[in-house]
């Protein structure tokens, strides 16, 4: 019998603040993180996830998947890869450690990192990426993956097994499809606050030269600033390219309608994260205050009980579902159905470190098995720190190309473990 | 200058299982556990606070505690105390920290403990209890305790400061009331799920004749259960005293609307915590279909933005803010105005260890500054662990006695500390 022998944990940290990649209007310096954890067995391969952090505290994201470890060392590879739905139910339901969140916050990042651990190993042990393994599974296994409580009343087990069945003869289709053309992405590399306007043109330019259809732009610091650099990209990629632009939380409900509203001269396509991300009906009044603008949210909404509300309210036009936020694959399985019953279209959070890795094949299978194709999907790429892992992102003319690497595409490579281990890799101590 | 010289965190966990005290429908085998802090300084009182847990994973909580340490240790105790938002304020805007929730799960109870610590020590230097330094400030220094960021759409800091210049004239009155009569509790020592039912029945005689009013019992594991217990307790005591009903959490709406029309029969006050605390919409659906049995929830409310939505969306009748699930005093001061703009009574969680000593005081301000007095506002009772604190909770004809003593009542005996120190206490390694 294969075992779990161990939960390995590293700290490892990336000093992104340096060159100001990934600053926002609430994010001045982030140093990209991960609590990485790896299910080492008995025999075959290991399982590798990880939660995204942005520095400190990620030591504390760290101890939270120590305390799972227990739960996992010792167990039945064979059994917990071949029942998807019980490692995902076993640790959400563990009363003590609900407590701490219930299912959000760093508790439940912690979960979404062993189990989408778990999902890496069992897609390795199946010889297929995640997107595929998940495409390949009928309507009932997909349907088991979910934990339906709090979500009947927008969703029900039956209605999402007819959607998925209604999907289903279109699979082969677009999976040909898929492997072709890849999935459409964006870019986020042009648009942080950071930047100078000549870099930002630049980026800009050569985005659109790279094949991207949408660039997007961090907004909310300063609205003259604001004004200026959306010029400056609007005039650096023309009419047809999308702008979207992300304001990291940082309004309340009345400024971020009237800030919009002297953005849309420049024509934006989303605004995103306007405020709260807890904010369900503030999100929706934004909506009514700054329509046709679309409003996007979702890689800070802590579980699917929040994303239920966002779309039984109305709230939003795109749902930006995170791969490490949630309760791992499970949860974002349940997310995409329920996006799916309400017509709205999944446009992944990326970048950070690892994301675009992830995030890929929870796009791919929604693309390929739940929603179908539609052009309004496009996933983010921010071009940042694929170097360090085993099967990185690949974008070619604009679009994702399908990985085939089997797993869940999270593995760093040793090498980068080693070199930003927090706080004694060399990358932190100088040695 | 007097100096934080040190933050210490202590891992203190009550075997509480083993008796089913605090067993409830999602919870079945909690041990009260806090994640406990204490700011050291150079000269004077020390600053006392935690969070509350129910057992594995409190170290987590404690590593979150620690991780927030370099923001304290050597910082001017005159200067923090002095001004009571620029802690909170600060700890909040960590932008690293941010990431981990934003304001929610582990990291926001991190930061509540501190800043209740915070407010113990400003407490014992100002030699008041916290109910008392709260209640003798200005209307503008009230205003200024709060974030206003994500407020503004339910409650401004202008109408904040209306509301509290109206309540101004009625303190001196209600605050002799106060402290002659102290503030309605209701107890739910004869509820717990795992009590049998000559237990509970004993319980409820002796709730009325120590002079409570109102009684709560735990449901939400089986229907014919709740049906016998429910009359066993009304048959015990009376129709005229209030049963308010606690189901944890564990249904979806239609369970929910259903399960409790099941309870019509027995008049039950409240229904607590019926569905995910995450679900606003979910919490007005539940109260349309049960009205006029009352919907009460908020010791999960994770942070104030969540409560506003509960009260904008018409979704509650009874707040129950928690004093240590969210930032410290600080953002239950914001909760407190918001619940006093939209007439919803503060009837605070208690129970667990030490809740009882902390909440007291809020509902105590609450009673004599903000919201003014109500026949509604009911303060939760539960008859465990007071005997480990050095100003605990004073229970009399049914009625929280006003402390006197200063600080926030949060500080446990020295040897409960050790005894209950985990991993190694005596309580736990049988030593």
């Amino acid at each position: 019998m294969t075992k779990v022998v161990a939960v390995d944990v590293h700290d490892v940290r990336f000093p992104t603040s340096l060159g100001l990649h990934g600053s926002d209007a609430m994010n001045p310096d982030p140093d990209y993180s991960a609590a990485y954890v790896v299910l080492r067995t008995s025999d075959g391969p290991e399982g590798h996830g990880f939660a995204f952090t942005i520095g400190r505290g990620n030591e504390v994201q760290c101890a939270a998947i120590r305390a799972l470890a227990p739960a996992l060392v010792g167990r039945d590879v064979e059994a917990i890869c071949g029942d998807f739905g019980s490692v995902y139910h076993e640790l959400v339901y563990d009363s003590q450690f609900r407590w701490l969140g219930p299912e959000k916050g760093i508790m439940h990042m912690a979960i979404g990192a062993v189990v989408n651990a778990v999902w890496d190993l069992a897609a390795k042990r199946a010889g297929k990426p995640v997107w595929k393994l998940l495409a390949d599974m009928t309507p009932d296994e997909i349907v088991g993956l979910v934990d339906w409580r709090y979500l009947s009343d927008a969703l029900t087990p039956d209605e999402a097994l007819d959607l998925l069945k209604k999907a289903e003869p279109g699979r082969a289709d677009r999976e040909r499809r898929l492997r072709a053309e890849g999935l459409a992405a964006y870019t986020t590399t042009p648009g942080w606050l950071g930047y100078d306007d000549a870099t930002a043109e630049r980026l800009a330019r050569e985005a659109v030269a790279q094949g991207f259809r949408q660039i997007k732009l961090k907004v909310g610091h300063n609205l003259d600033d604001d004004r200026r650099r959306l010029a400056v990209a609007r005039k650096a990629v023309g009419p047809e390219i999308r702008i979207a632009v992300d304001a990291n939380q940082c309004w309340d409900v009345a400024d971020a309608v009237s800030w919009v509203g002297q953005l849309r001269e420049f024509d934006p396509w989303w605004v995103e994260e306007p405020t709260s991300p807890d904010d369900v009906l503030g999100h929706r009044a934004i909506r009514d205050g700054i329509a046709p603008i679309k409003v996007a949210t979702g890689e800070h909404a802590q579980n699917r009980v929040v994303v239920k509300q966002l779309l039984q309210a109305g709230a939003i036009d795109i749902l930006q579902l995170d791969a490490a936020r949630v309760g791992g694959v499970n949860e974002n399985v349940a997310i995409l159905l329920l996006a799916a019953k309400f017509g709205v279209p999944v446009c992944p959070h990326a970048g950070g470190v690892g994301l675009c890795e992830m995030v890929r094949h929870l796009a791919m299978f929604d693309e390929v098995a739940v929603a179908g194709h539609t052009p309004d999907r496009v996933v983010e790429f921010a071009d940042h720190l694929h170097e360090y892992f085993v099967d990185p992102a690949v974008i070619r003319n604009g679009a994702y190309v399908a990985p085939d690497v089997p797993g869940f595409s999270a593995q760093m490579r040793p090498e980068a473990l080693e070199r930003f281990r927090f706080p004694d890799g060399p990358a932190w101590s100088g040695s």
